[in-house]
């Protein structure tokens, strides 16, 4: 596994490859990419994780020519990108590269968009530029993933850092050398760990991995020398941040294969692997009759990594039920909707919503896909409803339309933005190709004066 | 090994143990490290690492209430953390303690020096602090070494972000709850691989360990929360960074065993493992008259480490010659000193040294500790001189003397600060713990305008 210069393979694809061969299809979920992840920082701005995080950090802040996206701060560059990654990640609803579990955006247009307010980037290149990164962290991720996640990475933190330089680096018209150092620099900064989940850590992850990506191709830039070799030498990323790896994955088919055509997006405000119970109770509730205290036993069928991330029995706080899929259930089955506000402290306190938790009794299976789920509800009268979701709603299978994105956008940003607002800021994301300055455009409506 | 709360004993004692009850002699050797790392820091403040580096940063960085040393600007703290960190590490003539192979006051005397100028820190809390910062770094360390490094982990980098939140945390005076929260967030940015030796990013991980452990420290002042087991969880940092662990070593003799009084300073310039070839090559240099054309042959006899570490054949730069136990027998047989000089790009290309450098034969075995070495000549006429390093100069059982620090601090600074300069800044380093203001006093002297 020493043979193939896999990062010297993998920089000159990202600063040479003819953009102009890009499929148009792969640009379109390029620009769905941004347009969720603008609504996700939108509606996580003024989450208290960002606030605390703002607190801390702008003290120390250089110019402001970047923006804190949804506040009233502007911060240099590699300091938005911090925040700008907490804010995406931290409603738990930005996007999922499935075969992987990295959520791409984050990291990638977290440093992007940061940097395209510090130089100006066209639309055709900012797009182009998404597409390379997502291409970037999906593939070192495949290539040590599911070991590396197993092992205890966040694999959004450890591949995303490679992600947001390589996006980065191609808007900066990186060489093929100074890209090689900038994943170099990426690799030896790569970290996160998935003890954090369940605290605020956990959004620090994707803002981190934006901040040093974007950091490692601003030092590659200025000439500071690194590895050539960071991901696949005897001391590299691969080897020492995995049990296993497979190193051909990263490089198969570039140019051909493209796995930006692979990101998905969350229609519902928690964790991705408790969807389909979310929708076979959004079904259930929304096609059978009958009142929540008629509730005696609500059944799970899931796979097993429902049980491992989101086992949360007895959440007290918001977050803590986004890694509950017994909060998911019960409260679905209470209220018919799952949007944000299901998944605030107070409606997470509720009696009822506690009572129809503890009804909840889930059983597990490999052979039980990870967007599949059994749902049977026991009614005080005996009756049983039952429903099986073969792929959830956002699966590669039954992905999100754009107008499914435009209500996700909508629904996180009505309570901070006029209709007015809103409405110009999504036509432009959707148009980005056609902006001549993306940062100057786009910076502007999300900075909230 | 979960049933200790290592996480939670570690920020307890961080955060409230009775500084008074901190025997003198570690006190002493806090300040020798403050020495040595000033010392090495204005060494290596013109390098072109911090060149680059500062060159990649500056447009980002916030109001310039911290020095970056030897330079003319002055930073944000997390910046300025950040180029102290490479300049303090990149001429590898920084501290070791010897047992974890950590350089302890790269993180650690780098982030609160950078938290001194911007807020203040009297002499007695700083010292402490270093003490801190530097049992943390280390316990932390040595309950995942040797496995830890071997594994591919730049231990300096990995350990030394709870070092610099430990050191930070402590002068903030953080509560154990939030200590706990800072020690998750340096577990989740712990980074740094052996694969980048031999580039500039081996200097960047002290900087980039210095700037993260600040800012966790900071984060969790602000109540940005974290895991309270970022150490010791299942998916924690000593078991996902390492392949072996024994956390008992971690909070073993708090109050008692101090790590602090392990801590050893390099006399040479390079590599510690060449140290004792270097002894070596000096005694045979000073009590033998010969010319280097006479010899024919430099046999050595080593710790396997050296090899694996510092085998570098036929290095071309300084940079590679302080990598390479070839080049450091070479030079000083041949010109009988071993200072910051001697690894410079022009002495390293040179004729002779080359010559040299091709003579040298190495064996290496493993019960020969890495504070030892055996040297054999052979010149010309047939003459064979050996010589048996025990105990190199610098190592626990022949440590440097404070008039050795002194004359190592002259050699880093006489070229860069006239000798009145350099008189009074050392002596107020001597005396740092009557200051009133470490920040103020230090911050002054070593900003070159």
């Amino acid at each position: 596994m020493e043979q193939r210069a896999i990062t010297e393979e993998l920089a000159g694809f990202i600063s040479s490859y003819d953009s102009l061969l890009i499929p148009d299809e792969v640009k379109k979920q390029a620009v769905r990419s941004l347009v969720n992840w603008i609504a996700c920082a939108l509606g996580g701005a003024n989450h208290p994780a960002v606030t605390k995080a703002l607190e801390a950090i702008k003290p120390f802040a250089g110019n402001g020519h970047a923006t804190v996206i949804g506040r009233s701060d502007k911060l240099d560059a590699l300091n938005a990108a911090l925040l700008n990654g907490i804010s995406s990640h931290v409603l738990d609803f930005d996007d999922t590269h499935l075969a992987t579990l990295v959520h791409p955006s984050g990291p990638v247009i977290s440093a992007l968009f940061a940097l395209s307010e510090y130089q100006k980037i066209d639309g055709n290149l900012f797009i182009e530029s998404v597409i390379y990164g997502i291409e970037m962290e999906c593939r070192v991720a495949r290539g040590v993933c599911p070991a590396h996640y197993d092992r205890g990475w966040h694999v959004t933190s450890t591949a995303g850092v490679f992600g947001a330089a390589a996006a980065t680096g191609r808007a900066l018209g990186l060489s093929q050398q100074k890209m090689a150092w900038a994943f170099g620099l990426a690799a030896t900064q790569a970290s996160g760990l998935r003890e954090m989940f369940g605290s605020m850590t956990k959004s620090f992850h994707p803002g981190h991995a934006a901040q040093c990506g974007l950091r490692s191709a601003f030092f590659a830039q200025a000439g500071f020398t690194s590895s050539t070799r960071g991901i696949e030498a005897p001391r590299g990323f691969a080897n020492v941040l995995s049990t296993e790896r497979n190193l051909d994955m990263m490089i198969e088919g570039l140019g051909s294969l493209w796995l930006t055509n692979e990101n998905s997006f969350k229609p519902y405000a928690c964790g991705l692997v408790i969807h389909p119970v979310i929708d076979g109770c959004l079904h259930i509730k929304k096609n059978y009759s009958f009142e929540s205290a008629q509730i005696e036993k609500i059944s799970l069928l899931v796979n097993p990594l429902v049980l491992e991330l989101t086992g949360k029995k007895q959440p007290v706080t918001g977050l803590e039920g986004k890694f509950s899929v017994q909060h998911s259930a019960a409260i679905v089955l209470l209220e018919g909707v799952s949007k944000s506000k299901q998944y605030s402290d107070a409606v997470v306190g509720g009696a009822e919503v506690t009572r129809l938790r503890n009804l909840v009794q889930i059983k597990s299976q490999s052979d039980i896909r990870i967007d599949e789920a059994y749902i049977e509800l026991l009614l005080s009268d005996g009756t049983k409803i039952s429903h099986h979701v073969e792929h959830a709603l956002g699966s590669l299978e039954r992905p999100m339309t754009n107008q499914d994105i435009d209500e996700k956008y909508y629904d996180l940003t009505s309570s901070i933005m006029s209709k007015d607002k809103a409405n110009r800021l999504l036509s432009d994301c959707w148009n980005v190709e056609s902006l001549d300055d993306v940062g100057k455009t786009l910076g502007k409506q999300l900075l909230f004066t």
